[in-house]
């Protein structure tokens, strides 16, 4: 709450409308501003450049997730729900990886995650004023046009020079916007895209509980994976990784979080928040839940099919969850009216600074406009270029395919951005991965989507009517399956390399589609650039420079799934009055459990029971302030060692999209004892156990 | 317009307000107080008593829609989707009377629709005074309870009498609350529970468009289907009847539709209407999208999969687009501030008022305080008593069957209200009717709803635990639907007829659980009605008081699935700019059709297509203000003969049900020129037409 209304507010305001500073330790820093001294101060405990350098490099950005390195030959700690893209990968109808778990008994019998990448942050370098001067004196149109030339400039001149730089090697430069707009970096990445699999405990302890304790506490989670991160087909040299410190924190200590928390949106304006929660938000909601019920329905169809689908259904399973808790929290007046307020105050103070007012305008009138019109476009932009309406992975390679045959006819600059020259090198890790590829699973989300397309933008749609005249939804998501070759990465990667040769020769039915839909999708999309992030971008720069002239950089940006710091401590919540304690154990989970599944003990957790130290910790809370992104990051305690592996927050994290709630918003993580427990007597994994250190 | 400000402000202080009269034929009036002035000054047409007697004695409830009498023979005409459920009724996995149509070639071959009714209000008594009498001087709970007890005492009464009384014969009597508990009457049914199918035309023209034109305009429906009452097992004399004018009406010219709107939500409180959305709506859009996408997916199963789940999930499709539009509406935050301000102007009419004011109290915050209890009992009372847990066709009839057995030992005041004297013998032709049951339709549905109950109560909810340790949602339902005999309807007109001795004795594994369920289902409608019913009903009689003080009766009360009356005029509207012409014509729905469900013509329309007359008129619009229960409504002219056949309104309309947007709400109307055109050359109705009094 602090530095909610400090942020928005400053101090006096704050209290002038009753928001009075409260303990709490919210925030995701950057590592380049991370409030030392105030750690100093509440807890002393002197955190310097050294520790924040080592942590930093020990923190791996997965594609979907954050990880830490944990032993220096790139061993990798990471959660199991991050890791479950790459267990379904290896996966049959006929045996999950996910419902089994794995263990590589040598290091060649490691597999590979066919999509996977680690990433670590070694530079950030501030190109804001290169942006500024780049776009200076152009109107809204012009200037986001030329923004995102620039970055894409800044990214490929970095990527080139590191290129030639033997001290770094090359780097992934990747340009990131702070503040919504109000600041502009490079951030560079050491990568690794050979990352493998080394451990993966069974679903059922990673995931005890399943979705129905999804956000819950108390909870009782293996939610842990190790991968390996590879160089050259040898297993990468990690110097800098971290120690785990094997018997955990103690109520009440001091922790750090570092990671990669996806995506707050704590500073966007009344106007755009209202646009989450009537349209965005609901219209996401009721389509995804229609496909979860379609997955659950086909997945009862059988084994086979309930275990295809098993890694999509968990993850929409998440979301929906995620969604419906934001949706929630919008839909609280007094949050709004809070944020109403907190504009208005900011507004204020620009308005009693001549000066500023001149240099800004009304940008809050300025994205007023630009929601009108986003709420006319998003059908169409969300079914059309956002490929709302083809749901199919054949068709997301044919769209790479067919746009990136396109776009890199064309000079780096004026490509899309997505098709720059620094990013095709994961566009074709993506489309040569071998993941096997479900027909029926295709066709059940690819008609799903048809139908949604067909209800939202109507009949009478004329992509609708060029699409679903002669043949029904049915009927043309089963010819594109049965005849497209897109399932193979070979002919995948044939047509990438062709270029427009290659696919303007193919007569791959799923391929015709993407031509088809392309002019109307880019069309679309042009006019959501000009009519909506053109002048969000523009204003919100505009309102981040508003809040710099009024409070400075003391206060942090919005998430971005870059990487951030937070601490707290080790501490429970009250919930309806009754004190939820911040440590679960292991015999109340064994209490728990039933004999169906999600809350099935595995049988290799049953048959050692009476091995097991029941009084193990299992999970435990903090108020460390995170978000989805942060799963899988290292928690470190003061001395820099890793105490926790968080996984989750609890229900009233999911409001952490929009404020901290200090009283009851909470991170979940796994107690490392819990993990030595399983790994020695569960698992019985000692070469793994060796190589985290662990004492016999 | 016009009516809403003087329903609830007065015209000056809607002055006062911005807020001025429109021309609009705004009213759901019931047919005591029809506004017959307002008519005559406006369009220059005289609606006396016998107008009004003969349209009402010819309008009919049907268990879930309006229909009216069309000839002295007891033929009904309604809407095609008002009988899907008799259709389903009749069709196996093979054979599917919704896709193919029917038409009874003799009287004798007239289908029985086994749980339908049709009703006709012969006589209404104000009953009000009796219930204040009754109630005077009891707390708000006391009051609930004494409410309850004395309308049923009330109807029993009148049935009692009417039995008796040779000049009315049996008659079913109701209670009705009217103006949100402001008046109480005891509505008098004629009933006929004998009703047969007599044609229906395929759902390929009947709902053409399917859920995608649903609630669309233009629209090229025949949603039409004739039945037939029966007395004694012939067809019944109905003297009272409609005749029908197939030249249907013009642009402009004013009609009058009789019906029984289900329900509008115009007179609740804001905090009422905050309830509906942040809560109610949003947890049933997220639960029945899911089920949609399960029935979706259970239907691509197989052709038979497909046909049995037809109705079920063409009942949901509408449902959750009237739900999803009802969300939109109040999610428009002008609405809820223009109820704000006129809830305001209410209380301060109040304020000033001391002798109302010391009478009424502050109602508002009784009702705001009922809101925080419903918010923490929602859950729990929609899972387990209002069966939100047990979607299952078996767990009805058994909790009908095990409630029953213990609520027939009681005096008549003395039960649930649902199973008092008077209600009996609904219950036990719904037990008695032969409706096929599907045990894979069963399965989906309860395991659906077991999953959710898990849920949203939560794995550690007691009944959760009692009912899902040893077995999950699936093994469950599956060993409940195999083992359970309620499938049969004589199984269960025994147990019913048994009483609590039957159900004593049976071993019925679906039985057992409605037992298991019933003490945590009774306790939760315990709390409920006297935390949240009690006050809201305590509540809303003040606020209806201080409203007559203001308004009088001058105004209409929302809607109850009762008789209204309204007026206005055929009339399209204009739509983003541009005007839509309010009728449509044949051969534009075979412009637009397509060779794919649900825009394919049906076999006997494409080869009857060159004996058409394709410029005969097909759908109509007007501004006639309907809401759902209104489907089946006869459209009636100035001398009292029907021109169109209602079936649904634009998408607009579905914000009626918190207030009449009279710029754009609009009914949608069969119109008779097609009902005689598809009789004539397409089904060759020769019989029918004639008993219409249609000319050959």
């Amino acid at each position: 709450m602090r530095q909610l209304s400090l942020l928005v507010l400053g101090a006096a305001l704050a209290f002038a409308l009753g928001l009075a500073p409260a303990a709490a330790d919210e925030g995701m820093w950057t590592f380049d501003h991370f409030p030392s001294q105030a750690v100093a101060t509440e807890y002393g405990i002197p955190i310097d450049q050294a520790w924040l350098d080592r942590v930093r490099l020990a923190t791996i950005r997965l594609s979907n997730c954050t990880a830490s390195y944990v032993s220096p030959d790139g061993l990798i700690l990471t959660n199991h729900h991050c890791a479950e893209a790459c267990l379904s990968e290896h996966s049959t109808p006929e045996k999950s990886l996910i419902e089994d778990g794995f263990l590589a008994a040598r290091r060649e019998d490691e597999l590979r995650c066919g999509a996977q990448i680690a990433d670590t942050l070694v530079a950030m370098e501030d190109v804001t004023a290169k942006v500024a001067a780049a776009t200076l004196g152009l109107d809204e149109r012009a200037a986001n046009a030329k923004r995102k030339r620039t970055l894409t400039e800044l990214e490929s001149a970095c990527e080139v020079a590191s290129a030639k730089d033997h001290r770094t090697g090359a780097l992934k430069c990747e340009h990131v916007s702070l503040y919504e707009g109000g600041q502009y970096f490079l951030y560079k990445y050491k990568r690794y895209d050979d990352v493998r699999l080394v451990f993966a405990p069974e679903e059922g302890i990673a995931a005890f509980g399943g979705d129905p304790d999804n956000f819950q506490f108390p909870r009782y989670c293996l939610d842990m994976t190790v991968l390996r991160a590879y160089e050259n087909g040898k297993p990468a040299k990690t110097p800098n990784h971290l120690s785990i410190d094997f018997a955990g924190p103690k109520a009440g200590e001091p922790i750090f979080v570092s990671g990669h928390p996806g995506s707050t949106d704590r500073l966007l304006t009344v106007s755009e928040l209202k646009s989450q929660r009537d349209l965005i938000i609901p219209n996401w909601l009721l389509r995804n839940s229609e496909l979860r019920g379609r997955l659950i329905e086909f997945g009862e169809s059988s084994p086979g099919a309930e275990r295809i689908s098993r890694d999509l259904l968990n993850g929409l399973e998440n979301s929906i969850k995620v969604r419906r808790k934001q949706e929630d929290a919008l839909l609280d007046d007094a949050l709004l009216a809070r944020k109403a307020s907190e504009e208005a105050a900011l507004r204020a103070s620009v308005a009693r600074d001549p000066k500023l007012r001149a240099a800004i305008g009304d940008p809050w009138a300025d994205i007023d406009r630009s929601q009108i019109a986003l709420r006319q476009l998003y059908l169409q932009y969300l079914f059309t270029e956002n490929a709302g309406g083809f749901n199919s992975r054949l068709f997301r390679y044919a769209r790479a395919i067919v746009r990136g045959a396109a776009e890199r006819s064309k000079p780096d600059t004026e490509r899309l951005p997505e098709f720059a020259d620094a990013a095709l090198p994961r566009i074709t890790q993506s489309l040569g991965a071998p993941i096997p590829l479900y027909p029926e699973l295709e066709r059940l989300t690819l008609v799903f989507s048809l139908e949604r397309m067909r209800e939202w933008l109507g009949p009478d749609d004329p992509l609708v009517r060029l699409l679903l005249v002669k043949e029904s939804p049915q009927e043309l998501a089963a010819r594109l399956i049965a005849a497209s070759k897109l399932g193979d990465p070979k002919v995948r990667l044939a047509l990438w390399n062709g270029g427009a040769a290659a696919v303007d020769a193919s007569d791959d039915p799923m391929l015709a589609l993407a031509k088809a839909v392309d002019p109307y999708a880019r069309a679309v999309r042009k006019r959501y650039e000009n009519e909506v992030e053109a002048p969000v971008d523009s204003a919100s720069e505009k309102i981040a420079h508003a809040r710099f002239a009024t409070l400075g950089t003391s206060v942090y940006p919005d998430a971005t799934f870059t990487l951030r710091l937070n601490y707290g401590t080790v501490q429970g919540w009250v919930e309806n009055g009754t004190p939820v304690e911040p440590f679960t154990h292991l015999g109340t989970a064994f209490a728990r459990a039933t004999d169906a599944y999600p809350f099935r003990m595995p049988d290799s957790w049953t048959r050692a029971k009476d091995r097991l130290d029941l009084s193990t910790p299992v999970n435990f809370t903090s108020n460390n302030d995170i978000v989805g992104g942060n799963s899988g990051s290292p928690v470190v305690n003061a001395r820099g060692n890793i105490v926790g592996l968080a996984f989750d927050g609890n229900i009233h994290s999911i409001s952490g999209s929009y404020w901290f709630d200090a009283a009851q918003n909470r991170m979940i993580a796994v107690h490392p004892a819990f993990i030595r427990e399983a790994l020695t007597k569960v698992y019985g994994a000692s070469a793994l156990l060796a190589e985290l250190g662990a004492a016999p």
